[in-house]
């Protein structure tokens, strides 16, 4: 059924608990609302503008800039199966058709891609799909793709062009089967999948199909755990302390946790201060989760760890990203800190010994930032010291909780799964003002309660292996330090990277940039920080992470978590790949 | 400062971003919401009718019924600290002041309690105290107490009893020290603690002073994980299995349990429809997060598990509990689903065989239940099947997945803990639809990761003993089974207690509810499941736990994941103890 314009807004007056549309054009700057909408198909184009205000329920979502140019020729295909869909509400820049992206989101039955564009999906179940063409674009909308429509079938739709007013709406036979409505919760769509993801994916494709490939995009020592913490987590098993503990974790856990931040981080706490989660990342969570409201800001100095900002999109709050720069040894300049805190800020999240700069803050830059801290009553921290024990001296490491003042807003974040080499046990903890800390207990005795039994027991055989992780972490830590001298004096000497010396942690953060713009023959342009990652994986068959997904596209991450000689290959092959850009550029 | 009230009335103007107070009483139905107060102090007495409307930015909250009968003397005492408040509203029922409370939420530095009341608190950092005195109470609400107003210095404001309208307003020097703003997200204000927990801590602390109690109230077997299991995971850890595992699992662990799923279940899965996460209550809670948007409804039959309708709060949805009856064995009425059911109605979760009851649903049921759920678009099925092995012959376990047209809103939730007595070896997963499925691993990937890797060999390994876990998991099949035969037996035939057979889990749910109202010597009145389990707990030396905690006030829980021996002693003590309420009650 096709329906002209008037039929079309009497279509829309009947669908009252339906769809409130908005159409990307020129000179409008319209919302998308949707709700109740079933067993419609609705179809028009771009130029076509129109705006409808039905009775919705909710209200929600993002405010983007509005459209500032015209629009040709793009078409716009609509197909809502909602029963129901909070919160969507979506305008986008769409200033040049070539900006459009493939964005689907999850559709069942169909593999997806989302990749970064001018669009804002605040909404559950829609697919995006708008090809580079610089003519026409189609995007289609669908919370139920059926298995046989698939991201081709919509490419199609291309053909559908012109530049007049054209709608069409096709109710469909309401006696047929009720289709499921798969939308998901807004939440889950606020957050965005892993975008190392798919580099990693790539990565592990081209070494099943042979291809011997370096990879230094992991997050994990390349070390065994300990001897005697595994055989603490053997006759944990052996003895039958197989069991559930406390949500909490374990007192003796906790006990000898307080002791390490008592005795190396000159902190105290008592054991009813601190929660024993299955990694520092669930601590991280539900502290956020803890403490912020909705529409609370979370303050993340970039780069950051990746996590972060979906972390504080889950618990609806806001992410604001604080730039550092490369020349500052990415560190938190207090100013800017200053200059962007209001009354909605309630946390700073704060990673040092760094993922993934490396980079440790220093004391007194600390006392700087607490300064700053000090004269906002809502604003907490959130130390994350996961790295602590991996770092070089002359660096020394400081606990921001044990500065004055700060004890009483700051949740400690550290764990096990590093300096300990023992990531698959998955441990971390938390600790702080019992107030805040009990908050973070009742959401993990509703989500995971307490970990494993058997990774706790090797969790105290590892408080109990000396200072700072004793002989066998300072092994670790020695050659941890021999692979980043190896690979800072390496890429110092190439031309157009620009690198700072990590004291911490195990990752380079290198600035790349001055290579984008290239084109390369067989490749293509590389533009920014993934897709000069994609060029070293298939030329230079070396795995590393993109800056673009810890906030700074300059950059890439090289992860030295692995042998002296692999990184002696990998830095070798990389120097050459980049030497090939060199060329072109200079041409 | 002291303010009349048209002097309160002209502050209360003035702070345009502060206070939207009510005071609970005899006539008025009123609302708080308190947004950017900051440095004041109001105090007035519950005789005073008052209402203020001011600006606010949020409105949120839960409604609860308006009161009915005056409240002579009580004092309302209220700090403000806010410098942002979500959703603070409440309304109480306050009938008796002998009902209040003490309700201390948990406030910085002051160690609190909270116990249920007539008081419903929303809003973040509030602290309730009240005394049971007849005659006249203080409550206080304040969103940080200082280090040394604690709950004895509230006490004292007992004394400011008046029946006439008094209020006082100061505020507070300006200049003072800034307090930190310690409210916490609504939604762990929203999430209840867990009832179970403080008898928990009674029953411990009987046993730490040296009283010799049973205790059944555990949810966890009472067998060590069979040695095969056990071995697997003290191989991994030998080998050096304790890496990261991908975050859904390794393929190897959700290769095997589609294998289990399709040859024990008949429901077919691809690797790719399965997340395995720490625990089965990890994987429920990812689930409820990925569908429910926001005010959706989670249908609950009653009798539940404790955390079902908690994490509908935390989901931001609406728990719709419906009850079932002991003498319908505890199984939802698919009439009663039906008339329910809403176009909110999104989630409803099935829990096969029981916690708490031990029933297990018939194929006919879920078949009828199945049909319900057909027509209704929107709803999708959380299928809790973790006590499926422990399930006691005629009866059979049916998976609601397989059922014609269910697997596509099903969404199958089984574990490790229960049937292989692996409950701290956290390993839980779910299955269902890819869309699905891949919202959960999204929300699974920024709060966990994978699990432990260590228990996901272990479980590789149990999923290998054999159809329905093998000799070793109906070893304690039959173990429980004995028990339960003696319990039934025992218990059918005591005198007022009412008693439906489970036919699956390790749980007796007993109706109790013959012998409240009971008067006892040196304990009070028995007047509900928690006080007829405090009884239990204090006369009969027995742990159990009461009913009200999963939604059915009639009943207790008895675990039987004890010894035989064990299990006869309690059953000894239970009956003396009623019998000697017996004996009362005649009288």
């Amino acid at each position: 059924m096709r329906l002209n314009n008037q039929e079309l807004d009497q279509n829309v007056e009947r669908w009252t608990r339906g769809v409130l549309l908005w159409v990307p054009d020129g000179s409008v700057t319209g919302s998308l609302h949707a709700l109740n909408l079933r067993n419609c198909f609705y179809w028009f184009q771009a130029t076509c503008i129109r705006e409808y205000k039905l009775k919705t329920k909710e209200k929600k979502g993002t405010h983007l800039p509005p459209i500032t140019k015209p629009q040709p020729n793009v078409i716009l295909h609509v197909r809502y199966k909602f029963r129901r869909c909070f919160g969507l509400r979506f305008q986008s820049t769409f200033t040049e058709s070539s900006q459009l992206r493939t964005m689907a989101a999850q559709i069942s039955g169909i593999s997806s891609t989302c990749s970064t564009g001018s669009f804002r999906d605040q909404s559950p179940g829609l697919a995006f799909d708008s090809l580079s063409s610089t003519r026409s674009s189609t995007i289609s909308f669908s919370s139920k793709l059926s298995a046989n429509l698939s991201i081709k079938s919509l490419e199609t739709r291309r053909l559908h062009k012109s530049s007049t007013i054209c709608s069409a709406v096709v109710v469909e036979n309401n006696s047929e089967q009720i289709e499921l409505d798969t939308t998901l919760s807004p939440r889950v769509n606020s957050v965005k999948p892993s975008k190392t993801v798919a580099i990693t994916d790539q990565a592990t494709a081209l070494v099943e199909a042979g291809v011997p490939v370096i990879r230094l995009a992991a997050g994990e020592p390349d070390f065994d755990t300990p001897a005697v913490i595994a055989e603490a987590g053997i006759n944990a098993i052996r003895e039958g302390y197989t069991r559930y503990t406390p949500n909490a974790g374990t007192l003796e856990l906790r006990t000898v946790i307080c002791k390490k931040l008592k005795e190396e981080n000159d902190i105290s706490y008592t054991p009813d201060q601190i929660v024993v989660s299955n990694g520092a990342k669930q601590s991280i969570l539900q502290a956020i989760l803890a403490v912020c409201s909705p529409g609370d800001e979370v303050i993340i100095p970039a780069p950051f760890w990746v996590s972060y900002p979906e972390m504080a999109r889950l618990a609806d709050a806001t992410p604001v990203i604080l730039p550092a720069n490369i020349s500052e040894n990415f560190l938190l300049d207090p100013k800017l800190l200053e200059s962007k805190l209001t009354e909605k800020s309630r946390l700073l999240i704060l990673c040092s010994p760094s993922n993934p700069t490396g980079s440790v803050y220093p004391k007194k830059l600390l006392q700087e930032i607490a300064q700053v801290v000090a004269n906002h009553p809502r604003l907490l921290v959130i130390s994350d010291e996961i790295y602590e024990h991996i770092i070089y001296a002359p660096s020394v490491h400081t606990s921001f909780a044990s500065l004055p003042g700060m004890w009483e807003r700051t949740l400690t974040v550290n764990g096990f799964s590093k300096a300990f080499a023992m990531t698959g046990w998955r441990l971390g903890y938390i600790a702080g003002p019992k107030h805040f800390i009990a908050a973070c207990n009742k959401i993990q005795s509703q989500s995971t309660s307490g970990a494993s039994s058997i990774s706790q027991k090797a969790a105290v055989a590892a408080l109990g292996m000396g200072h700072a992780g004793g002989e066998a972490v300072s092994h670790m830590v020695k050659a941890f330090r021999e692979r980043r001298d190896f690979l800072v004096s390496f890429f110092q000497e190439l031309d157009g990277v620009k690198i700072s010396e990590p004291q911490g942690a195990f990752y380079l953060f290198l600035d790349f940039s001055y290579y984008y713009g290239t084109e390369v023959d067989g490749f293509g342009l590389i533009k920014d920080s993934e897709s000069l990652c994609r060029y070293l994986l298939e030329k230079g068959q070396v795995a590393l992470v993109p800056g673009d997904a810890f906030g700074d596209d300059s950059c890439i991450r090289i992860s030295y978590a692995a042998s002296l000689s692999d990184l002696q290959t990998a830095a070798d092959r990389i120097k050459e790949a980049i030497l090939t850009l060199k060329t072109t550029v200079s041409l």
